[in-house]
């Protein structure tokens, strides 16, 4: 059967281009960066070179993007090393209740140690207000972070608008990117933050390659410390391959991002309006303001894992929840600081696009669907409605749309 | 030029099968592996396969290996993790003066968080004397991290005699064993250590991929928090390929552990051998208890680099001092603290033997080495001895053997 992959938040496929670039570096020109001799040169000119075009891809210094392992290094790393940079100056970190769990849980490490974090509320779209960040500062705020996309609800925050309030106050402003870099424009020096997380697998390149941009001149502590790499603030032997990996990726991504956000939104909105047809299915997260790729939502009386299997019994996939929550069996903390019920959240399915997809594959999503919500209410002790079972709806009710 | 590779402590080429392993995963197979559908559980089931792999190379439980970015990572993660966890019940760590950065700058920042770390000494070998870390205990000591084998001199230490010292006082023990794992027999029950770290590119495995084991039912807090990967140990999207390939890898290594040994101790012999015949130049490291393929000398009266040039010209590739301290151009710390005056630490060279060395290799090595001294020698200041120059080289003939 053919699969139709439409759980592009998850992870991509990886071009072609990206693994023939990485190949010399997994074969002959295997040396490590910081010998002295060509093999070490050599391996050490690629990962400038990719330093180079992960750069131009958010537009940054190449001096301002460190190499990690993945987006939540980059996260933590971000963090966690502002927070032990910057203590002398204040322990108050903000952030919403929106991030995805490497900030969340990196915050909660914080809080032990004698930090003390703000979750941030959002409104039923998903959106932290600018003005909820003005009204949250105190005089010992030292970073502000919140997500640039939700990959749950795909939500674009206002990051311009909060970045700009840190900086009034002197703020360290934090952006975890990982959902928008390589998928809509993303410019560090327009969004005025002062340290963005991207990951290159979200973008077409390899698993195992994440970067942080650190603007010139910040302070930060390091996450992983030990040799010179990365000028002292990253050690460990380079990932060679999958840095050259996340360069050519991101040279692609530039190169192709209009005709990319282009295809992916024509077919996302396909699906949305698709979907506006079928009963108690409720569209989730920001209607204009979002990824351009992604289309989620809760459909009603029914868990989101059930729709999973049936939905791939017919050859799509999907997600339900984040990818890091969806062997986790909870009810999703994005959607229920949105305002929607538990018992609601557990119905959350996301479809989520990229450039393998066709209208085909929209084609048999919205063909199949409706059968496979009508076959899992038909089971659902549910199926006739929360009411009969003592739910109260009415929270639920207001914060759908 | 052929190439002579004689430095695989700073890294090794990847086996062909490896990179057959990983391609997979770098094309088709490309899920997450958190998804709930088969490209997510195809993932999955190839990093339990790797991790299978790597717990029998070492001799542990799949379930006590959990996967990092590097050995690097590891090695933060072993320090800082068991410090945090076991705070409450001590601050004290000791470590040996021979560790690798990664451990050291560890355990400095730990410094600044308020733990007391005692820098252990070592003999003119480079050994660290069980007898001194059982005086070196305290009533606050929660962790005892000591390097299997230094990658700069190849002294193995005496992991299993400071792990019954720390068993002996309910002190977690931890050994750095990235120069060992895959190239000589590491068994963790029965060097009886609580934490191990290792590195894939080290035996023959991609870089991007190393492991930290854990023995079952030590607490430890995580170093990057986030997801619910590594069983919520680890968090970040795992770089599935380079797990498979330090799986193949470990398969690989365990199978022909034996036979690699007696081919770099044989070459390595060699080289030991050629080199007492040359004036000055002197054996560092401990002389049974070693790296299989280590041969590591200090040259008097001139620099690491210049040999490193002048044998680079003739297509063979070395070392001076540790692969992270090489364009630091710092004496290394590990030869100062076994007694090399520091004008003598910068004369270090290092040949490391891997499976790709031949004996023609030997042979290149030992008919141009003498060669190239002589000419550094004639061109240095130090050329005549240190003496003219008003150096005190007392304690660096002590040291030396």
């Amino acid at each position: 059967m053919k699969i139709r992959y439409l759980d592009h938040v998850a992870t991509n496929p990886m071009l072609p281009e990206v693994l023939d670039a990485m190949l010399p570096y997994l074969k002959e020109q295997f040396g490590n960066p910081l010998s002295v001799y060509d093999l070490g040169s050599n391996a050490k000119n690629a990962i400038e070179k990719a330093r180079g075009a992960v750069a131009a891809l958010v537009n940054s210094k190449p001096s301002e993007i460190i190499f990690t392992s993945s987006g939540a290094e980059a996260n933590n790393f971000a963090l966690r090393g502002i927070a032990l940079a910057r203590q002398s100056e204040g322990n108050h970190i903000l952030i919403s209740k929106v991030e995805h769990h490497s900030v969340l849980n990196t915050a909660r490490s914080l809080e032990k140690q004698g930090f003390v974090v703000t979750y941030m509320p959002v409104d039923k779209y998903g959106v932290v207000d600018p003005e909820t960040v003005r009204k949250s500062i105190t005089k010992d705020t030292i970073l502000i972070s919140v997500i640039h996309a939700s990959s749950e609800v795909g939500t674009i925050e206002p990051i311009k608008e909060i970045a700009a309030i840190a900086r009034e106050h002197n703020i360290v402003s934090h952006t975890d990117a990982v959902a928008t870099v390589g998928n809509i424009e993303v410019d560090v020096k327009g969004l005025g933050v002062d340290l963005l997380s991207m990951a290159a697998h979200q973008f077409y390149g390899p698993m195992g390659a994440g970067a942080l941009y650190l603007r010139g001149g910040q302070r930060i502590q390091p996450l992983i410390y030990g040799g010179i790499q990365e000028n002292g603030r990253r050690a460990g032997t380079e990932n060679v391959a999958a840095i050259v990996g996340m360069g050519k990726a991101a040279d692609i991504a530039k190169a192709e991002l209009s005709s990319r956000m282009k295809h992916v939104t024509r077919l996302r909105d396909r699906i949305i309006e698709g979907m506006s047809k079928i009963v108690k299915v409720h569209f989730t997260g920001h209607p204009q303001d979002r990824l351009p790729g992604h289309a989620s939502f809760i459909v009603e009386y029914i868990e989101g894992e059930g729709m999973l299997l049936m939905l791939l019994a017919k050859g799509i996939y999907a997600a339900s929840g984040s990818a890091c929550t969806s062997k986790a069996l909870k009810a999703s903390p994005t959607l229920v600081s949105m305002g929607v019920p538990v018992n609601m959240a557990h119905g959350s399915i996301v479809f989520s696009l990229g450039m393998d997809n066709k209208d085909e594959d929209v084609d048999i999503l919205l063909e199949e669907f409706p059968g496979i919500i009508k076959r899992l209410r038909d089971m659902s002790p549910f199926g006739k409605g929360w009411d009969a079972h003592g739910f109260d709806k009415a929270s639920g009710e207001e914060s759908l749309h």
